[in-house]
């Protein structure tokens, strides 16, 4: 597996639930560990809520310093910031783990993105930069509660860079009882990141915080 | 669990590998079941291949006698062939478990449905059947092989009736190994039915029938 030992792990919208429970889990492995925001100071405090070396700073900044780059701020913001810190993002795995939808009474349901998806979204405005999609099914809820040794699920990692795929799959691995599982090309993104919407539909029926696992492999 | 014993299960598109696959391990479990063909001699072949008292018979036929029906016929013939049927299966719960997939040299992708899923569709072809979601992710080699005693995978159930998806999710339950799992509404089938394209991903690149469980439930 690929060696991703001591990389710089940036997390753009590192101060919402889901990219600060990333950014804990590998935090907790050890890995540096800079968390974005549009505001520093709002990075910096989510950053001294984790602990474990974590750093915050402006999106942009982190953009520049990171070795791997996580995107995980909301959908809607998704395609501006991305535009804003694309010269900083060049040459470097970009990871999306961003899920477009929509709420309404009957809960969760999957937006339509123009581009196909939004690991396909960010392909497009990143020309330059090796976009992987992954960690779209993970629960925030269980990544930062200090109580879960081992978090029950595997991270589908998508992309036609092997290379990169590669890399994220063992950057998923690195956290306690996640495997990184390749899922497929960037073409077949938008059903993965769609997913997350049956996830919030299993979870409300069945109280749980549910995960995928895939069999056989 | 909802009652399932005894209930006669009709195929339509039962030649297929998938369709087959699904009939053999009904008929394995004790029901009464018929597959379903545009040419009822193509069924009855079929059926005699799988044995267990499984009996061929025109879709029509299948549509009318069997008291819940599942379509497993390829995605080019399904609105045509529930159209034909509309009649006969007004009142009944019918289950999709067609995926709307193409190939190219890179793999499977998912096609775009003008009613958002297959499922969707079949619900707008049958407004009085009760159109649920299900049996996407299971390998028809899975299924077919006498050596597999449990089907190590979670079945997706979706659907907008309480009850026809219960009754799914125990139908799905009776093939051992196989839990049925609420997967929620059929506005969000698209997804699970396109899943099956990363499925096929996955399948090529570990050289497995891959499956999916869900976590915490």
């Amino acid at each position: 597996m690929t060696d991703v030992n001591g990389l710089t792990i940036g997390i753009l919208g590192g101060t919402g639930d889901q990219g600060k429970g990333l950014a804990r889990r590998f935090a907790v492995a050890g890995h540096p560990v800079l968390i974005g925001s549009r505001n520093a100071q709002r990075a910096q405090e989510a950053a001294d809520s984790i602990g474990s070396g974590a750093r915050g700073a402006e999106n942009a900044v982190v953009a520049a310093e990171a070795d791997i780059v996580i995107v995980a701020v909301p959908y809607e913001g998704h395609k501006a910031l991305l535009e804003s810190v694309r010269a900083e993002l060049a040459g470097k795995i970009v990871v999306d783990c961003v899920n477009p939808l929509g709420f309404d009474k009957q809960g969760a349901y999957a937006l339509p993105v123009e581009e196909g998806s939004a690991a396909q979204q960010a392909a497009a405005v990143l020309p330059d930069s090796r976009v992987v999609a992954a960690f779209h099914h993970v629960s925030a809820v269980v990544l930062m509660d200090p109580s879960v040794d081992k978090v029950d699920l595997d991270v589908l990692v998508l992309g036609d860079d092997r290379e990169a795929t590669d890399l994220v799959q063992a950057l998923a691995s690195v956290i306690p009882g996640v495997r990184g599982v390749y899922g497929g090309r960037l073409r077949n993104a938008f059903q993965v990141e769609a997913l997350t919407a049956n996830i919030i539909s299993v979870n409300r029926r069945y109280k749980a915080h549910a995960g995928i696992r895939v069999t056989d492999i």
